[in-house]
């Protein structure tokens, strides 16, 4: 099979154009098939402060009211997805900018309310696997910003790891697919303090065992186990790395 | 040849969720392949506005400095496009939304600075109507916001008439195409105080009378020319009507 790497950048890369033109280089260098999903959150509760709109959090995941949802569209769908798109074609990379209406690719169920009542988030459904694969072996490289829909109209808010991983896992029968997780640090860390204790090999137990010591915590949890998860469904390797360490041989490798 | 109709909705009826689910109502219902351009102005202004970037107009044309390039980006790339792909969607349509940069669909030149800097606005330099056509032909419909991209990295707002009128010149090699401009009138009026005064046929050397009558003006001039020059490049017929007359036979003909 032929290697596909999935890139997931958070919005801090992406959201500075300094940063982001570094970021885009280091990916258009990546050999063979590649696809790049990323964040904007940042720019999103920068945008809706702006314009006025409460930024609600509720342990780390954002409530999304139909006003934070259009904040979200505009942000995640329009500025960071066009703009990453532009750049990369700049770069002679044949980007395409999809959310997960284009072409029905990802769809998702609204988040059910439960003690929580997340608004217009989605958890994703079905991802259209055979059908990015044909683009991705066409020589396209999607670009997927964090937005889903349900199929009834309604765009939903999701994480963009959580696409990344469900991405990865669509498309790990079409390819030898590892995905990457660009995170500002080089890797998980043994010593939150300490930049250089990267984790450069990690399994289930010792992931539970870290959580459990409170090694790991806050929002690595839901990162790693959407890693641990595609690990299991087929996913060749997971890396957690900094951008700026893209295509060297750093990071933490979720086996 | 097969069928395509292109139709160019403005702002006003795809900014506002009740006119536009009417209309995506109505453009769903029309045989045959289609393809739809989106505006978005009036959107843009409004959010611009609310974050107090100063709307600057010349001519009816907007200048778009750096900070108004990224509200377009916001509104035509993000929020009026993905709302139009979601609704396409949860109707049947297998809808794609697309800006220029996106696989290179529609390069420009940024305008030259002359009497007017407009800033970040593209001249249409390049449409690739086959890829485009191929989408068509497999079932997907584009559609496409007013935005471009210079191929060195830039985004750049592009007149929605225009990118319909291009559009369709560089299909209609491909396809017995349409081209229907929605308009807030039932078409174009001989009295402008008139709704009912529609001239159902309008050739070139009318068209020169009319405007040297003051009877066109304003934004109705270019929109015209676009309309003769698309017609004049092998797109079997313009038709100027209302977003709510779509379908049916009323309307200003452009032969």
């Amino acid at each position: 099979m032929e290697k596909l790497t999935i890139v997931k950048v958070g919005g801090k890369v992406v959201e500075m154009d300094a940063t982001l033109q570094l970021f885009l280089h280091d990916f258009a260098g990546i050999k063979g098939y590649k696809l790049l999903v990323h964040g904007g959150g940042r720019m999103a509760t920068n945008v809706g402060e702006r314009l006025g709109i409460e930024n609600k959090m509720v342990d780390g995941r954002r409530i999304t009211d139909a006003a934070t949802l259009d904040v979200a569209t505009m942000v995640y769908g329009g500025l960071v997805n066009k703009k990453v798109v532009a750049g990369l074609q700049a770069l002679g990379i044949n980007a395409l900018g999809l959310t997960g209406a284009d072409m029905d690719v990802i769809r998702s169920d609204k988040r059910p309310v439960g003690e929580i009542d997340y608004g217009f988030v989605g958890d994703v459904k079905k991802v259209k696997g055979e059908l990015i694969a044909k683009f991705v072996q066409e020589g396209v490289v999607p670009v997927m910003a964090p937005l889903t829909h349900d199929g009834l109209g309604n765009l939903l808010n999701t994480n963009a790891d959580t696409i990344a991983a469900e991405v990865a896992k669509a498309l790990c029968n079409h390819f030898d697919t590892t995905l990457v997780f660009c995170f500002e640090k080089k890797g998980v860390l043994m010593d939150e303090n300490d930049d250089e204790s990267v984790i450069h090999r990690l399994t289930k137990p010792e992931f539970e065992d870290l959580v459990r010591d409170g090694v790991v915590k806050g929002g690595m949890i839901p990162k790693l186990e959407n890693a641990f998860a595609a690990v299991s469904s087929g996913v060749k390797q997971v890396v957690i790395t900094m951008a700026s360490e893209l295509g060297s041989d750093s990071g933490t490798r979720i086996v």
